[in-house]
């Protein structure tokens, strides 16, 4: 058990829905009181940073005294901790913009003129939010063929992105844009996130307004949310920003980066390890962008990274990057080989963090494709 | 009092939300009972077709009998009537979209491949959807001026988008299409939508995944909704399409489209009579396409069709047409012109539908930028 981590969920139990926090991979303890009394964390999450901090506390102090009851994880169907009001995806990884950019602009420059100015981001559809576990079914769609036919069918290229999604807890006004510093009285807490991606769907529909039904199918989120004030031991530099960002996302000398160690399993091989402290734009920088022209947040609100991909090919978040866009298959233990993903393939994404005792391990997300 | 219409609205009405019916341009009845508990429409929009239809005839006999509360309109403010889910605007006016092609891309085709392909939409900010009179603020935000600079401050190009809204009511299954023919199932009415964009900001930003500050400040809806059932002498004809659409996208010989006359008025004067009638994609067509990867519906889900603009210079839908990027100024009475708004500015948009006894009068959608 590592109280360090106790990360916060939610299940039906008899049919009720109960808030938990997680004790280890076997158990979690429920939680009770006014703020639980939905089953869900949006009360939580509306109540600001000082609840955080004293619910947490007396959670921690009733989990070392065991005086909440426990749970066995395997008798229990986790659901969506809390409800998401709008979701909005960042593409903040300056490799994976750039292993993109290679592949669909040959003959252009890698990044697009604006990428090292601004997060860029996109809202996505919050009603297709699932939580792990969930099966996710392939989805159908055009795409343009080889010679410029349009099809229709199911995705021909169905493939993941794994991201690190941030949950606001406070919400803010319209007309007042919210600042790099103040990321932590805004956001509660982190979680996986698997970005699923039509790619032949998403290639054929997204100029000129972007993505759509390549990425409306599903979003999965881990089931449990980790609080910042768990991540204290993850702070860290971020990449060196060239040009200087302009000062509405100057983060200054700020340790505002994470250093969060990711995972991707395919059918239970690991096929990345991408590394989230290679992020080149931060949370808290995405926060400050997505509210600079005074869009409002409301408690719920997600906001994910983009894919992350690390500088090696094995750190790679995507599979569009690990097969290079379908040109080199990924081996896979049992001798098989992948492009993008089959009927029946399961996905998960695990990370690590450094807590002050040892790693503590974030909730994975995983599905299976249907 | 035009009973053909009566639109739902809600208000705060001594501090208590209080749901409405709108009987003429001063008058309004109050709703009682348990769908309107909570002053809101979200119940009655969950409840579906059935109910939709038993509560309009019951809605109409007690508005004829006199017998509920009736409220002035002057003396009570109206709110958003609903609760928005997820919010997707389209692009579905040919006119509009080879008219911001001809400008953006003057040396291409003025159309994407795409675009008589499949209905182009992407998914915007729900919770800074506004009700109509709510006052908008100028954005600021990113921008890049004509030497390529980056600029920071306040929006130099703020527009209008004159749009229809569509109002989910019945939700759907993840990972069930709904068909073009379901549409008057999920869909309970419309509302005229203000699509504010910011030129500047979404120039910059909009390659590759498309318009996100440039459009997340504030999209003004109007406070009444007109139910489907008030609109069943507006059905008409589409135009013809070419290519034929895909199956799961061909409305038949369903008289899809309506046609709906709408005006736009800056400060008073009116600068544009955008005819919805001429719109290539109709509301069956967008949800059908917006399904189609499986993605759910929820109660309370708001698509909008994009900028109306008919084939005429004075039907254009937006600023940005209507002074064709800022190179025409729009003469206004009082001797100015204007290329896009000025702070002071007042943006009301209105509509009229054909009804059984002649026209009905949409509830309008106005603002002023502050």
């Amino acid at each position: 058990m590592n109280l360090d981590h106790l990360p916060y969920g939610s299940a039906m139990i008899d049919g009720r829905r109960v808030a938990l926090v997680r004790l280890d991979d076997e158990h979690a303890a429920q939680l009770n009181g006014p703020l639980f009394a939905d089953g869900s964390l949006d009360a939580l999450l509306a109540a600001g940073r000082d609840t955080w901090a004293t619910t947490r506390a007396e959670i921690r102090q009733a989990v070392e005294r065991e005086s909440l009851p426990v749970v066995n994880l395997a008798d229990v169907a986790l659901v969506l901790p809390f409800t998401v009001a709008d979701y909005v995806d960042f593409y903040a990884s300056e490799q994976h913009a750039t292993n993109v950019g290679r592949m669909f602009r040959p003959d252009g420059d890698a990044l697009t003129p604006n990428w090292k100015h601004l997060p860029i981001g996109y809202h996505g559809r919050s009603g297709t939010v699932v939580v792990s576990g969930t099966d996710i079914k392939r989805p159908q769609g055009q795409a343009r063929g080889a010679e410029g036919a349009i099809t229709f069918g199911p995705s021909q290229r169905l493939d993941i992105e794994a991201e690190v999604g941030f949950v606001v807890g406070t919400g803010s006004t319209l007309g007042s844009p919210v600042s790099v510093r103040a990321f932590s009285e805004h956001v509660f807490g982190i979680c996986l996130l698997n970005d699923w991606s039509a790619r032949d769907i998403q290639a054929w529909e997204y100029v000129p307004l972007g993505p759509f039904l390549g990425k409306s199918f599903a979003t999965s989120v881990s089931a449990w949310v980790t609080p910042l004030s768990a991540l204290n031991f993850a702070w860290t530099a971020p990449p060196e920003r060239d040009p200087k960002p302009l000062p509405y996302l100057d983060d200054g000398d700020a340790t505002c980066g994470l250093d969060l160690q990711l995972e991707v399993r395919l059918n239970g091989d690991v096929i990345s390890r991408p590394p989230f402290a290679t992020m080149y734009w931060t949370g808290a920088q995405m926060l400050a962008h997505m509210t600079v022209n005074g869009a409002s947040l409301r408690t719920g609100d997600l906001f994910a990274s983009g894919t992350v991909s690390g500088p090696e090919r094995d750190q790679f978040g995507s599979m569009l990057e690990l097969s290079w866009g379908g040109r080199d298959p990924i081996a896979l233990s049992d001798g098989s080989t992948r492009t993008f993903l089959l009927d029946g393939d399961e996905v998960t994404i695990t990370a690590t963090a450094p807590g002050p005792n040892g790693p503590i391990t974030l909730g994975d997300v995983s599905g299976r494709i249907v």
